[in-house]
């Protein structure tokens, strides 16, 4: 059994999901969200590829997830470096700058590429799909992973064969997403298989065919990152020069123009979770076609799909046919089930009428762990922290507002003008408007800390910060 | 002009509103939850009776609003007895217990019995329309309000008239609620009204009417107010006398027994909010035929009504046809609009369910206020208290909790072990486990805590009174 040391894994975490809105949004995308079990996708993504003994990861993500990133590779024990696109280019430009930082640092092996948002449980036969493919990568091949198709899909593109059967198969097209009629007769044909957006290529490889079919962004790209700029795991391609690189999907860039691609099928559970409706499909339906989830409750209902992410929030559907519905604390969405593909209509309504929900949780997620607003109201505002294990805030303060902090789990260590002190559960302390303060957590158990904050304006940008462990910007929160 | 002064209005309160769920609810029956506009339709009802210069109300209700009651009242400035039905009867047990007290206090003028959860917004034709009445009544009639059709509604009961028009008309016969055939035949021919059960009787017709049809209804009534406690403006009968009353509607004990019953037709606008569609009717359609209120998007809905109660959530529909959405706090109901009068149903299988949203909201009123629970957690509990001006809590201690509180608005007046203190905003004061301790606004303005409680037991019920200005018993909240 190959034991995939020469493959790099380059996971593209750059996705917002907006499909999967209200769950899933920017400041917590989809590969981030908590849609499976207890995890979520990207910790999946991780675990799939830490079993094969893979090199370690280098992902591919946005400034704004890089500490959740860094955060769920340290949970599973597992190093990674993070290259930070300063804004979204598509794939195509992603795969190249990984393709070049990783022969830059003298890595030229494979590289496994792969999205870190869809759902692959059996990683044993994952892994034996990769060891398939190796021959062929090593032979200079372009390796997609083909899944073997269940039914006539109308969602995803199709990868057509020379032959229907075989460990590993020689591509002869690529088929954008086709209408149902199209779908029947090539599930009836075989040899069709369900593009993942997997594959495996040797790093030479990759950027022999940057250069031959992609020669002015592959140039582009190598500007960007001559200078790129690394704090910790942490990588920065230059974000003027970023702005030059043309935005593609490595399929339409890359993949589609070459004749040699190969293809390892692929029978294995799986789902890009696109959208509700495949998100719901991983469960169960009852008798009479529901799937429920979380604290709901569905009278006289047939085919309709309900959850609620909240436990204190109940939903409840009367009488409904074909319904879709996800509450959140913050916002809901009831769709029609036909209609799940288009929720990303949504997010643009609500970014257009300046709705936060579009883009913002209730909860926030910081370097040091997270915070949610409970209440917002004039003079006022009650927040939740939650700080991680040996974990602090940044000292700072603020000029409107001042904080009460109650202590309800763990112990905090706070200092507030050069003293500090200990705060256990069940203690109190004050932070008056000036004050320069920090919160931290001294333990290896979790802090929880209630924040009464009054004052005349209450907003995350009151804040002055004087030394930060995570490097943050000025104006970043 | 008559100016009303020998009508006592009898006002029936006990309603559940269980079909207008989540908004409407045990804990905040519909007659006081907040439908419409910036009052409640309990509200608006005694507005309506304040403005003909009636004499003060009288108000049956549950012991589980009394407070609400009297809090409603005193907003208006205006004064009230309020008898306590110690369990519901339905109506006509009510409405004699009502006639027997007014009675027995001297009044034989007239009662005007009226639902205290119906929208009539023209409280001018209102009072026309009784004094329209009064002289039939005067004639020892009962005297029903008739409400002119304005469709072949078939939700509603029908009282049939002997001629179609005229100021006061007989009743011929009652309708139940008929089917769609039979509804238009009604409005074709004219003579139809809506019963909308409010009407206009002496008091000691009501008792003769009651003596002549319910004779054991009407002597168990009178056993049951014998002894009545009167404690302020709450009056009470005997719970197991009164368990011993049959329990039915006025209508089918007394009303449709009689034959010489008046109407008068009243035209003006009117609802009973029965259901969600009749609630949204009284908002105007969108091009759409959608109803949208609070903060809810439409994306490419038509005759859908949506409305979210809390503005820290967003409700969003996609695609849909003919749903109601209605989004609280800590509930979320998505109908199928021609199921809306099945809502109640709802409300059994949460019961059934024992999920405490079937019930009560997150919101709990009180005699000093209210408070809510802005997070439940393993040993801990946030909580908003907001304090009536000049009101205080009971004299409390707790055997499992201690309580820190942040004044956000308003000044504190706090008692801990004997020792009272001012408590100002943006000042927080500490209540140990075991401590006796009283919170009081000694202010004009309203008071606002935001309480943590910590402790391994945080249920309402770990409380110890020593003294409630409210005559609280001991194990009432």
């Amino acid at each position: 059994m190959n034991t995939h040391h020469s493959i790099v894994p380059v996971i593209l975490c750059g996705g917002s999901g907006s499909r999967l809105w209200p769950l899933s949004r920017k400041s917590l995308p989809k590969q981030f969200a908590p849609l499976v079990g207890d995890g979520n996708l990207f910790e999946l993504t991780l675990q799939r590829i830490s079993e094969g003994h893979f090199n370690k990861p280098l992902i591919v993500a946005s400034e704004a997830h890089r500490f959740h990133v860094l955060k769920q590779a340290a949970n599973l024990g597992m190093q990674c470096e993070v290259l930070l696109e300063p804004a979204g280019r598509n794939t195509a430009p992603a795969i190249i700058m990984a393709a070049l930082h990783l022969k830059a640092n003298g890595h030229d092996g494979h590289m496994l590429v792969l999205p870190s948002d869809h759902l692959i449980p059996d990683h044993i036969g994952f892994s034996e799909a990769i060891n398939a493919g190796m021959t062929a990568s090593q032979n200079s091949k372009l390796v997609t992973f083909g899944i073997s198709p269940t039914g006539p899909e109308t969602g995803y593109g199709y990868i057509q064969t020379e032959n229907s059967s075989g460990a590993v198969l020689d591509v002869c097209a690529f088929h954008e997403k086709p209408a149902v009629a199209k779908a029947e007769q090539m599930l009836a044909e075989g040899g069709y298989f369900w593009n993942a957006g997997i594959f495996l290529v040797s790093v030479d490889r990759l950027l022999a065919l940057a250069e031959l079919h992609q020669p002015e962004m592959l140039a582009a790209v190598e500007d960007a990152i001559a200078d790129m700029t690394r704090d910790d795991s942490f990588l920065r391609p230059d974000a003027e020069k970023w702005k030059l690189v043309p935005a593609e999907s490595i399929d339409y860039a890359i993949i589609e123009k070459c004749d040699d691609i190969a293809c390892v099928p692929f029978s294995g559970s799986w789902s890009d979770l696109g959208d509700w409706n495949s998100v719901f499909a991983v469960d169960g339906a009852d008798k009479n076609g529901n799937r429920l989830r979380g604290g709901v409750t569905a009278v006289d209902c047939v085919n309709t799909n309900l959850w609620s992410t909240n436990d204190q929030t109940r939903l409840v559907g009367l009488g409904l046919d074909g319904i879709v519905a996800v509450a959140t604390d913050d916002a809901i969405m009831v769709a029609n089930a036909s209609r799940t593909q288009d929720v990303r209509e949504i997010v643009a309504v609500l970014d257009k009428a300046g709705v936060p929900q579009a883009h913002q949780h209730t909860k926030d997620y910081r370097p040091w762990g997270w915070f949610e607003s409970l209440i917002v109201a004039p003079g006022y505002q009650v927040k939740r922290l939650h700080v991680d294990p040996r974990a602090r805030l940044s000292l700072q303060s603020h000029q409107h507002r001042s904080e009460h902090w109650v202590v309800v789990a763990g112990t905090a260590t706070v200092l507030i003008n050069e003293r500090e002190k200990q705060v256990n559960t069940n203690e109190s302390v004050y932070i008056n408007v000036g004050d320069k303060h920090r919160l931290a957590n001294d333990t290896d158990q979790p802090l929880v800390v209630i924040e009464v904050q009054t004052g005349s304006y209450l907003g995350e940008d009151d804040i002055v910060r004087y030394h930060d462990d995570f490097s943050r910007g000025l104006g970043e929160l």
